[in-house]
């Protein structure tokens, strides 16, 4: 009988619809994200499998940045396979990535990106976008986010769920994606970006990962992936109950915002200088560095008299047993 | 008057006397670690200076590992070092290194250690124990614990103070301290373990870091240790409202320990699976991998009938509103 048998599915296939299955919203039509690469192609893929037998509906939304040659032709090779796969309703939208802003070309690239998510979602009532990043963009991620060294905050990489956008493909591999593209006959598109070396993600990828790999042992990029995922559960317990804080403790004082100071002193440090934080940050609209948050902190912790402190956009001073918070002065 | 001027203190000597100066006990016997080396060498010379003026006392412990040949030798050379720079008392404590119980060499020889420490500790009635650790052994312990994966508990690195060990350098740049030694004319000892690369913290040194400074940008020591110092903030914080929670909410049950199903529903991710963990650890003994204390969540959080679990250590079973932990059955 071994002429009749099912030929077995692919295990990289498998794996990519096992995660797409895990993470489909419960109705409606649902948008990947396409670029025609291997990652999200392989999720197109597995999205067309799985979002029917859901009781879903699944379109695909090409995002055409303009940004090099013939990028018009790879977004129309894009959209076919995506007809193909059966995807419906499938749109291009053209973006104009606006010069840089200062953040970098991939920063600005993204800002497009995500405003043409939201244009797509808008115009096709689609409750939800899907996107390909994978394990390995998720621990490329937290090595960035090192390098800024801002604790949880920029270690906890990207979430799987964050408003209409998911992430099914954070605890799948890239050479998996790779793989299930060769087993469905899907030729993907390699970007010659992620090969360029002028941007940090791309020389993360190629000499970083692989020199923590050799010297520290494989496994390394999927501990990475593991920390992402703890960490975020931190800072989102964390941030969560410093909201509900701040809400009791912020006053409105004669020339700005009045916090009391034994309302600070009674929590922990990680909490103390979250509260310390969102106050100037919700209230002044700036984002300081720790240095600055820890030395409104000893005005709590280690008071000895000290002034007024002249801090980026925002002046604090304690009086009494109250921190104000206000403009700073005219210079 | 160029000829009388006071000779400029180094800025390396000064830095690290700033930094002991910051992180002194108020008063009694502090015991330097040293080893020779220049950065236990550049905290005894910078302890031996402003210990006096702190109005404390200030000896040296150097501990004989025994695992090189000349290492009697080398401790004599500190002792006599040590004496040089005026710290009174001097202890050499040789000490035996057990073989290798599994956690590698490093671990025994640092178990060891602490051993010899804490004997030092009680027959001077020291009060305090200075460890010569340097932002860079910060980096490079997190780079170690970012292969483990375990969150902000692999990654926060060293403490600055932790029971009777403070660490005053955990904010000077390793070159600050050879220069310090060159500066005070001190030679210090190069421990050939420090490059050799069967030792992961070697690698770590030799070839993580200088890649990560290359393709990241400068500055990333520093931000590691930065990393380092907020996540531990974090992970302490959130000990010790678990521990307080934990507390609470455990109470014997038939077969072992009940736990209210809705008492660990109320907390976010990051409060009730560290919930799990601690009872795991105090009842059982138990250390458990994220992956078995997520299956415990998931009789929380995404309950749909599940058998009883059998993880190492400690079977768990959902029996209407309790978790009850109990010993695990006989095979």
């Amino acid at each position: 009988m071994e002429s009749t048998r099912r030929p077995r599915l692919s295990p990289a296939i498998a794996d990519l619809r096992r995660a797409v299955r895990e993470l489909l919203p419960e109705a409606g039509l649902v948008l990947v994200g396409l670029s025609g690469g291997a990652d999200s192609l392989a999720l197109a893929a597995a999205t067309a499998f799985e979002a029917p037998r859901a009781g879903l509906t699944a379109g695909a939304v090409i995002v055409d940045h303009g940004l090099q040659a013939g990028s018009a032709d790879i977004a129309a090779v894009a959209a076919g396979q995506a007809q193909s796969l059966g995807l419906d309703p499938v749109l291009i939208v053209p973006v104009t990535v606006t010069p840089d802003t200062g953040d970098g070309p991939e920063a600005a690239a993204r800002t497009a990106r995500y405003a043409a998510f939201e244009q797509a979602l808008a115009c096709t009532g689609a409750i939800a976008v899907l996107l390909g990043h994978t394990l390995d963009d998720q621990a490329e991620t937290v090595l960035l986010g090192l390098a800024r060294g801002s604790g949880a905050t920029s270690l906890k990489g990207m979430a799987s769920i964050s408003g209409p956008y998911r992430r099914p493909l954070l605890g799948i591999r890239r050479v998996v994606t790779r793989q299930a593209c060769l087993d469905a006959g899907l030729p993907a598109w390699s970007d010659p970006q992620n090969a360029d070396p002028r941007y940090a993600r791309v020389r993360v990828r190629q000499r970083v990962l692989p020199v923590l790999e050799a010297e520290l042992g494989p496994g390394i990029a999927e501990a990475l992936a593991r920390t992402a995922e703890t960490l975020r559960e931190d800072a989102d317990a964390l941030d969560a109950m410093v909201r509900d804080l701040v809400e009791e403790i912020c006053e409105p004082a004669e020339a700005g915002i009045g916090v009391s100071v034994a309302a600070l002193a009674v929590h922990p440090a990680a909490l103390r200088q979250r509260m310390i934080r969102l106050v100037v940050a919700r209230e002044f609209g700036v984002a300081w560095e720790r240095s600055h948050t820890l030395a409104v902190a000893r005005l709590v912790t280690d008071w000895h008299g000290q002034n007024a402190l002249d801090l980026p956009g925002v002046r604090v001073e304690r009086l009494g047993g109250t921190l104000v918070f206000s403009a700073p002065r005219p210079t």
